[in-house]
């Protein structure tokens, strides 16, 4: 009977160190996978930029500069990290604006028509010296790359914020 | 003696138990890690697209358009992903071009001037009118939006292939 335990002691202590082997091996795995995640999310393209002004915006957005104006492109380009619920006052560009989505979901709406839901992959054509706002949904960050062409025109009006009832109004 | 071999038995079935408990959610983290992954590589934001012509391209790069162009913004937008290795051939642009690293890492030149590696969240500004090329290195992939200011002066002049020496010299 000596032998028997032996041999279930043995067989006992193989399992817990493989057990053991398992657990190790998969925090392991675990912790390659969450450095490899924290290479590639899309917010981190860029640095998350300046907080922007409570007098332009209402709650927290960023924004980080890409490409500043000059007479050679007379294009200005940047990036926006909308936190859920911050979006822009309604403003207006005189020659228009390139919205592109590189992460999230939010919103933005052109005067006078219904607020549109824009998600990660999408481009949107603002029109030029037409009032709109954009921003995070309530439940989404933003981080949305922006394109003002023919700067030479100008590059944004700032007007009033955007109120609780017209951000969360979906018609 | 049999009271202690049950007693063995059951530590013993204890163990594989949760050994096996273990490696089901180990491979169940492992899984949703993945899953994760899979939303947020920045390849993903936009379509891969269509593959680019032999004729402009040395390997495999694929255009996704974003902007077409129009006489609003008169500005071209899109998202280009070069395998590795893989390059454009010489060209230019009438009126310059912006290039925005969104992913990888890639090679860009200006004729005269040596090989430049460009990483994420990078952007490179190409003078107007001015011969040069831009690709994956030889090592990683590159996802690399573009923008074409002022297309009312025209797109892109298409030249000779970037040779093996050319790609590799860097100097």
């Amino acid at each position: 009977m000596i032998n028997l335990t032996m041999k279930l002691n043995l067989i006992n202590s193989i399992s817990v160190l493989l057990l053991l082997v398992t657990l190790i091996r998969c925090d392991r795995d675990n912790n390659q996978n969450q450095q490899s995640e924290s290479d590639s999310p899309n917010e981190a393209i860029f640095p998350k930029g300046e907080l922007g002004p409570a007098t332009n915006f209402t709650g927290k957005a960023y924004n980080f500069g890409l490409v500043a104006n000059d007479s050679v492109y007379n294009t200005l380009v940047g990036n926006v990290y909308f936190e859920k619920s911050a979006r822009s006052n309604w403003h207006l560009h005189p020659s228009g604006q390139i919205l592109i989505v590189l992460n999230g979901e939010g919103y933005h709406q052109l005067e006078g028509q219904p607020r549109q839901t824009m998600k990660k992959g999408e481009v949107i054509k603002v029109p030029a010296n037409t009032r709109h706002w954009h921003g995070a949904t309530e439940n989404n960050s933003l981080t949305q790359m922006y394109i003002l062409p023919k700067t030479e025109n100008g590059f944004v009006i700032w007007m009033e914020p955007v109120t609780d009832v017209q951000y969360k109004s979906n018609n």
